[in-house]
């Protein structure tokens, strides 16, 4: 069995969509498979107190260096989603679903969402974002909708949710690789000089 | 004349740290100076609020983040220093009074200071320590602790302390390139993507 790294990540995280566009070429560099861990990082919050980006000041310079950081990356047009932040409860939902539909898919799922939201700027919480994203790899609408309201994917959501927090994961993007931290999609070099 | 990269730092940082030993070669990279700019990261968090590392498990995790890097850079044997964490105005005065006497000295005395406080762990708050690191490069202590003293070193970390968080800095290491804010060490290669 090919040994993973967990990749915990919130669709609101703008840090995270640039990771999750590299972290299949960091697994393939490390002979690893990746597990797609989308939780809910405002649990983090609720549990130890903080908000994310609350100080205007730091909240002005991430996005600078997320913008120019997806410049050196190559992404063009990045922008932020309309009303961020807003829930990412409907794309986690539905990316658990796409992991019992069809688990190969979910990488893809997570890069198509992930592109609705800082991409093409729509809105974590609507619904119809995650749903078109999942249409565009062929999957059922109805189906989708209904799967992402099922009580074993909530549960699935809320579960990795609270797994993330008992592991020490307070950040997105997060990896665990052998139950090893890093925070970061900066960590990626250490995390190939380590493990590579 | 030469144009310059300012790098600002606390002396009780670890990242500050790691990226000292670092930041002569990204600015001979990128053709500028280095402005060596010791300043108190606690005038920030009074300032903005917030606390550093007050969250155990991200204080844990910077730990174990810092104490790897350090191996992956070739520092062995970094440790935190006594009483961590404690006021740096001792080097960091001391640095401003190096600034006056022997200016070309100062990228060499923050090294020395850093690495009495990471590498031999001493108290950042002593002032034998960074003394001591002044001794080392041929400065008379007797001089460089009365210099130490004088209202115009203790004026000069005032004023820089309070430039740095009219110009943004909220954390160290933290670079302001023709205004550019990078934060953090693992900054520097997109540095050198976007200035060199």
């Amino acid at each position: 069995m090919t040994e993973s790294i967990d990749f915990y990540f919130d669709f609101a995280s703008p840090y995270g969509f640039l990771a999750c566009r590299k972290v299949g070429d960091l697994a393939s560099t490390v002979g690893r498979k990746v597990n797609w861990r989308p939780f809910l990082i405002g649990a983090v919050y609720k549990a130890h107190g903080g908000a994310p980006l609350a100080h205007p000041l730091k909240r002005d310079y991430v996005f600078k260096d997320v913008f120019r950081r997806a410049k050196i990356d190559g992404v063009e047009r990045m922008q932020t989603p309309a009303n961020f932040p807003a829930s990412s409860v409907p794309p986690s939902r539905l990316a658990y679903w796409v992991e019992r539909e069809a688990p190969e898919e979910m990488g893809a799922f997570v890069e198509a969402a992930y592109k609705a939201f800082w991409i093409d700027g729509r809105d974590t919480a609507d619904p119809n974002a995650a749903l078109e994203a999942a249409e565009s790899l062929g999957f059922d609408r109805d189906k989708a909708m209904a799967g992402a309201k099922c009580q074993a994917v909530k549960d699935r959501l809320r579960e990795v949710t609270e797994t993330a927090l008992e592991r020490g994961v307070f950040g997105s993007p997060f990896i665990l690789i052998d139950g090893d931290p890093f925070w970061g999609g900066d960590r990626f070099a250490d995390i190939e000089a380590l493990y590579g």
